[in-house]
């Protein structure tokens, strides 16, 4: 006789009939109460299992436990062996995100392999409800308070409806074995906290508060289709496709009373953090600009533009605007207006303001470069012959950036001044050029 | 020297410079606390007391106990006595509903009237913490997690940044008198265990929770408003106001995966309760159609067209098409066919199938309307004859319906069948129309 689960399970995704499904198990509860479930449906499955290593022999011992009931069980049995710690370490992620995306990539790799439609995993209710209060314990958006969906792509959920009271009595009751799961002891301790002091005081107040949660979760998700909906209808209004480049028009994003919660939505993946500056770009100067890891934003006129870095590191030239007083790329200097000259290292040039004209141009040397330097009395050298004499080596060759006024060589930045563009007695305006 | 309260107040707020401000006082702590605070701060105040009447002479101490503090202290004090309880049983409102309905709409004809700017109130923010816990106790939408707002419209809420502790903390330094509200014990009762209870152990996991929580809900309101933008944005694509009415265009409408979210969000305002009744609307019959309060949602071939019902009841002529078997307004009919005739009282007919034409007409009676009365051998009748013979009453004759194939008279609805529709040995299908 089927229970609940299975019923729920046949019911609700009748889609699955005849197809292939991959069961995520780790062999703790809930994992293994799934699969002894899906084992008595007519379905053709296989046992997922990922070793990430991070609790020694017992994860070894877990892969075995899973690894015997299946062979029990005449069961197809995959599993993989993660270096959690180094993919973390090497991302710049959390422990935990890191075991996910390694868990998930695999998940689908194989799908593809092993030609299968669809995978299973054990999340249930409390779950949801769980991450929901971590969540907003911690501060959150309304994507930490949806919960996992019931199915996102080739994922499905079957046991979402179902609490951990239920799968532990059906455990119970079937007599299926399970590992006790060690890791993790702070967010275990945080779990059990909610479990066991929160959630009895939310299930006093309404005794269904579950099946109401749910309801909370499905009316969120809706909500949150619905915010997708209005970032992509105000990005197709507001951004335009240029090449690796989106360019978002000013004018138009300005109209929007919130702007800024747009731009959150559409800047977020590309790993930008400094918010308060992203939103005063909109109204900054022109010549602006905020970085993030891999990407610039650059506010250019009534424009937007967001670039890979490594397409902008292929560009020979950076232009630096009247206005501009900190370049942050391709590297750092700051620009003011000084009252007189100090002694500085080559770290710093002061030249006549007058005599340059904006906007100044960044660019790597070419072979055949000339310029004036400081103190020989107006005679030319070549830039090579410069590097020669410094003793750079190649790749301190490719690193040297040369700042240009019109096509004349103002710097040869952090090695040597032009003499055309220095302090003299006719000198009004002493501009100060300094790399940081 | 100015409390945290008072700088937060003058600096967050600088528009209210000049401005003259409604305090919202009910003689509680925190209503009290922010009038200790404003009457040193260089703003024009005046006092704004309801007097709902819910705890007789408690409500009278109330008021009486803030117009003496004003007066005290020179002051220009309002008030006004609600008969919350009638206004909550005419408009079927709970009573805290009620109470929000009469006090909002008062002080927005007070501010008209004496010339006022804002409306300050004193919510703070365990106030918001607790509605979100309750309504997430309860099962909500993101609506009944966002909070009330710093500010919406001429209402300010300029303590909501504090928590109830604060306030407290500043009463208790400054001696400030409140009365304390015995009234709604329930709620009290759910709130302390909120207060007492849950919020302790939230703020064991993070000492900084409120905060966390604040940011939260300044989180989901932004989201809230994205959600407006794209019901607006997605409403303009489907919706066509013609008149009073609403047209929305199916064939637009299914395109979005998500169209329930989208419906919902347009016609709860609507009073509609039949969600799922609405959802079938979309791929249902034409013809079908889900009634509110006040209107009619009509599925229409490729439109589902919103109207008032006051304004359809002005209509004369309803349709009823050829597979519909629920009529739902202006009466409730029922069509189907039967295999035989049964006898029955005057509220069901039964009509040769072949003889009647589609769309049938549903109207009210005209003078001079005349049909075949049932049984008189073909003979005529004026409808207002028959109504004479009846005795039926001027009221009896403008409630009467009038059912008509083309333009002939099949039923003087619930009174007289027509002769010429009548069931005979010729007839091969037979419809049974039944007055619900």
């Amino acid at each position: 006789m089927f229970s609940n689960f299975q019923n729920h399970i046949v019911s609700r995704f009748s889609f699955l009939a005849e197809k292939k499904l991959f069961l995520a198990v780790s062999g703790g509860l809930d994992s293994m109460a799934l699969l002894h479930l899906l084992k008595q449906l007519p379905y053709e499955i296989a046992v997922l299992h990922c070793n990430f290593q991070l609790r020694g022999l017992e994860s070894f011992g877990d892969q075995e436990f899973v690894q015997n009931y299946c062979s029990q069980n005449n069961i197809p049995f995959f599993t993989t062996q993660f270096d959690t710690k180094a993919f973390a370490e090497d991302y710049k992620l959390s422990t935990q995100v890191a075991a996910r995306e390694l868990r998930y990539s695999w998940f689908y790799e194989l799908l593809e392999e092993e030609n299968f439609d669809y995978i299973l995993t054990a999340h249930h209710a409390d779950d949801n409800l769980e991450t929901f209060i971590i969540n907003l314990t911690r501060g959150t958006g309304l994507d930490g308070l949806t919960g996992i969906p019931e199915q996102n792509d080739k994922i499905i959920r079957p046991l979402l409806p179902f609490s951990r009271e239920e799968i532990l009595k059906y455990a119970e009751e079937n007599a299926i074995e399970w590992r006790e799961d060690s890791s993790n002891a702070s967010n275990k301790y945080l779990r059990n906290k909610i479990r066991h002091d929160l959630v009895p005081i939310l299930k006093e107040i309404n005794p269904n508060f579950l099946d109401a949660f749910q309801k909370t979760q499905s009316y969120l998700q809706e909500s949150q289709e619905m915010v997708e909906d209005a970032s992509i209808m105000i990005y197709q209004q507001v951004a335009k496709e240029e090449g690796d480049d989106i360019h978002f028009d000013l004018n138009q994003l300005r109209k929007l009373p919130n702007y800024k919660s747009y731009l959150y939505q559409w800047l977020n993946e590309f790993g930008f953090t400094a918010w308060n500056d992203i939103y005063d770009l909109v109204n900054g100067q022109s010549g602006k600009q905020v970085l993030s890891e891999e990407f610039r934003l650059l506010k250019n006129r009534e424009t937007l533009i967001l670039s890979p870095l490594s397409e902008i590191s292929q560009i020979e030239e950076f232009e630096i605007n009247e206005n501009e007083t900190d370049v942050n790329f391709p590297l750092n200097l700051r620009l003011c207006n000084v009252g007189h000259i100090t002694i500085e290292s080559n770290k710093a040039i002061f030249v006549d303001a007058e005599k340059i004209r904006f906007p100044l141009i960044l660019r790597k040397w070419n072979e055949g470069d000339v310029f004036h330097p400081f103190g020989m009395q107006g005679k030319s050298k070549k830039v090579s012959k410069l590097f020669k004499d410094e003793k750079l080596s190649l790749i301190e060759k490719e690193k040297t950036w040369i700042l240009c006024s019109d096509n004349q060589i103002v710097w040869v930045v952090g090695l040597r001044q032009d003499e055309r563009f220095k302090i003299d007695n006719t000198t009004n305006r002493i501009l100060k050029i300094e790399l940081q």
